[in-house]
């Protein structure tokens, strides 16, 4: 260790909690507000970065986030790792059966969603070159923005899509055929362009193109077969699922370094490597799940943070060519996606929620810019107004895909729980008694009050609402309400619901929603019974002592429905 | 990146690449035959370094592994978060609660465990400076072999104490309760060895050691308890275990931080972070799985891995200090420990199982060594003769004391099959026709292939042995068999073994096991009964189409099994 200080050991312990808990919770806050995560990391990032933190406290800065130096190499390793693995689960995604199985419309919407925009790309470079053709490398940077332009995020619209639970039907399953042909296309020509990019000694870089094209080939072929025959017999014979995630990483990494050797970005490699293996049907969910949680959740966002460490985005924030990209990004990439699905036969509403689906740029261009940033392809300007594009249409996506298909979120056990309230030691066990104990430590109205005791005990006469496991869930619709309203209440020794087992319940959920929102009803019930038909769900329920571990439950409550859904 | 050049990131991917493969692979042989895959994982480190592969090709050796630039700057990075992290798993496997209720014996059994192997330690150094006292820092390097002859390896412990299946008997809790202490102990006063080393003032430290007994003092009262309540907030609030994930990290890093502040090492930071969050009843046990499953099977070999990486094995290898530190070592600490159990009114064979089981000292003891060499407290010779140390004793205390209490590892699913085998189309609906297939499947005489269906057979007809979802586990216990045996074949259409559900067995496991080993039977049987007992599981069985996959599938049951129980 004699090139590392005591002082730099203190300084990346340091660095790296900063920029992980800033990442995070921007993160937290984004989503909580229904925006995507990254949105939060990248501003972490701005924040701690060139545009805030250096502004107000250069020496600091420079000290916590130097630009040259052991440190910096070091962060730039990670960064580079962490967007490394990223590519891989985000290759894992990629099913390449789907794509088989909806071929046409896939191949129809994926390249009609890409001509409009690609044309619209290499167009802006000529048009506006003072602003976007800046480094002297005319048609490399315009081969760039076209594929900029035309790439889709396959993992923000798989989100979409299943927060909007339309993930499994028809319109759902094309918009991920199209958005996997768009970004295996996408990349292959992002691949060429730098290869176009690096080469220095001015012909065209046949070598390095037949390189990519083979191994591309290679990889989706019999490297796949190899990769696919591999799996089982790693996980037969190797412990698990340490055996498995080490094969896998080895694997991805090894393709990072071929790709590398190739010419082209190491992630090319690994997310090659992650759609060979992808749908293995011997993969065990458990497996991905491990690799995915701490790379998405921890190794990313150091990605994404070091992006705002590396851009001044005050300086370099151009109105022009942010507005320009957005206006000529997004229209031709709906269009395009619009008309693909028309000639497929789609509905006129189903088009145009295609088109805001396609039109999410998400993570993808991102990484794309990055990488095109640092090849010098194009400048910081650029760099920033392709940032916000992919911000900005990730973000509005989700919602005006939900207006033209008048779709509505799941409803949300904690949010619900949020408006309710939390009942820690109920006593009667009589069920009206124990409805009556529980609506009225809801901060409304004594009418209101009185009136939803009055139907929920009407409803639990009706039939009795104890299910499994010592579990009630007394509900009522009414008008009185606006939105889902969730009581918890915990009874040590037992009311009397009628449940299966004993005919005690322990846990009672009383559930209020609109009669405007009929769905919400069920939603609530399904999360609740499904997340409480463990018996050690109910035990660790049982210890809540306030609103808050009670609220930590449904949050897990929900992620686990929302991930079986 | 201008100081990162397109080779230097090949180069990185490779090497990381073969890094985490070859000690992932080395890791699983050494399990493979019953020994701790850290000596796997540096084994593999010694391949790629000094000791081998430099020796044979070291000029290829310097460029994947060099030992300054970027990427060795790189890699001491990423090996220093990757034991930070390990320390904060290891620390949250510590369990203040149960170190509260064994107070007494805890402390009988881990001072008098400690005392001995202290002095012993301190001994050999003044008794052979010319092979310990190399470093003319006499009495520091002697503290330092006295704390690492005393302390003891907690996770190798609590490893074998689950193997053998002692981990909830009154033995077992008095062993980690006393392995606590001791670790807890030791490390505070290795803490106290690094201030006094790194004091270049040549006093002696007190402000580093006041540091970092109040720095203990607070983590473990005032700061396990705001840790405590900020969990389940987070948890709350915060996606889910995407955040409470980033809450742990961030706060292990900042620990880590501010321990080397103090001027220690960040690894105790990281250590106490964890004792302090450990016993957290709202921490949910997935969120630890899903950073434990990352850290220890990849992030940890890599650590391990750079041990090797670092000294020549070989040309540093004494065996005068290996065989003195091992005698030395051993004797201390099985004394010690033997005189601790007896004085707590253990039994002979009990007191004798301790003694070899606090012997063990595994990853703890390496780690400690290798900052200690950093730090130049002891040289390579001494270090290489702890590293074997550390994996001769963790190898043979499992065995050790297995043989004094006369106990068996736990029946593997697995490893039965492998003697068995396995028939993917049974068409017989008739269960004596279905056994008789399989049967006549086993690589055996005829005439004791026809005695164990007969005995099968008339089990069967004694009362079907039909479980739920459609398993079936015909059996029998015979003296012509000397180890289990386990047959598994598929049947389409369902073959008649009076299953819960529809009376109909789709996998069929017959399990034959010898009469001198009564306990293996009822332990098959009830792995494959809880793992085929989700109807998710017996749809991937029937998608099997060789011996290996379901080898995958069993491999996996054996890894639940061990986790539950």
């Amino acid at each position: 260790m004699q090139e590392i200080t005591h002082h730099q050991i203190m300084i990346f312990f340091f660095s790296l909690a900063i920029l992980i808990g800033l990442a995070r919770i921007f993160g937290e806050l984004c989503k909580k507000i229904g925006q995507p995560s990254i949105l939060g990391e990248i501003a972490a990032g701005i924040i701690l970065g060139p545009t805030v933190f250096a502004y107000i406290a250069p020496d600091l800065q420079a000290t916590l986030f130097p630009s040259s130096g052991p440190l910096y190499v070091t962060f730039e390793f990670i960064g580079m790792l962490a967007i490394t693995l990223f590519m891989l689960i985000a290759g894992m995604e990629v099913d390449l059966k789907c794509l088989k199985k909806q071929a046409k419309p896939a191949t129809v919407v994926g390249i009609s969603s890409m001509i409009l925009p690609f044309a619209g790309g290499f167009a802006l470079v000529y048009l506006f070159p003072k602003t976007f053709d800046t480094q002297e490398k005319t048609f490399v940077t315009a081969l760039f923005m076209a594929t900029a332009l035309a790439i889709s995020a396959l993992p923000v619209i798989t989100k979409i899509l299943m927060d909007l639970k339309l993930i499994k039907t028809d319109l759902g399953v094309t918009i991920i055929a199209a958005a996997i042909f768009n970004d295996l296309t996408g990349w292959m020509i992002f691949a060429i362009v730098l290869s176009l990019m690096s080469d220095t000694s001015g012909g065209f870089p046949w070598g390095t193109i037949v390189g990519i094209v083979a191994a591309g080939a290679f990889m989706l072929t019999i490297g796949r077969k190899i990769v696919l025959a591999l799996i089982p017999r790693v996980q037969a014979h190797a412990s698990w699922p340490g055996g498995v995630m080490g094969f896998i990483l080895t694997g991805a990494l090894l393709a990072a370094a071929v790709a590398e050797w190739i010419g082209v970005h190491g992630i090319f490699g690994s997310f090659l490597f992650g759609v060979a293996l992808g749908d293995s049907p011997h993969l065990r969910h458990q497996t991905e799940e491990y690799m995915e949680k701490f790379i998405s959740f921890i190794l990313t966002p150091i990605f994404f943070a070091t992006i705002g460490l590396k851009v001044n985005f005050l300086t370099h924030f151009d109105l022009f060519a942010v507005v320009i990209l957005l206006v000529v990004g997004s229209i031709t990439k709906i269009v395009g996606s619009y008309v693909g699905a028309k000639i497929c036969g789609m509905s006129q509403r189903e088009s145009m929620a295609l088109g805001w689906g396609m039109n999410a740029r998400g993570v993808m261009e991102i990484i794309l810019a990055i990488i095109a940033l640092e090849a010098k392809v194009i400048n910081d300007t650029v760099f920033v107004a392709i940032v916000i594009l992919a911000l900005f249409t990730s973000m509005t996506s989700g919602a005006l895909m939900k207006i033209s298909l008048k779709r509505r979120s799941k409803t949300s056990a904690l949010t619900s729980f949020g408006r309710g309230a939390f009942v820690a030691d109920l006593k009667h066990p009589a069920p009206a008694h124990v409805i009556k104990d529980m609506v009225l430590q809801l901060n409304i109205d004594h009418e209101v009050q009185a009136d939803i005791i009055q139907s929920t005990i009407s409803r639990e006469q009706l039939m009795s609402t104890g299910l499994e496991k010592g579990l009630a869930v007394p509900h009522c619709r009414t008008d009185l309400v606006k939105k889902p309203i969730l009581l918890i209440g915990l009874h040590e020794s037992g009311a009397d619901f009628d449940c299966f087992d004993d005919g005690k319940a322990h846990v009672i959920a009383l559930i209020i929603t609109p009669l405007s929102d009929p769905e919400s009803q069920l939603e609530l019930i399904s999360v609740l019974a499904s997340h409480f038909s463990s018996k050690e769900e109910m035990v660790k329920a049982m210890t809540c002592k306030s609103k808050v571990d009670m609220q930590a439950i449904l949050n897990a409550a929900d992620e686990m429905s929302e991930k079986h859904s």
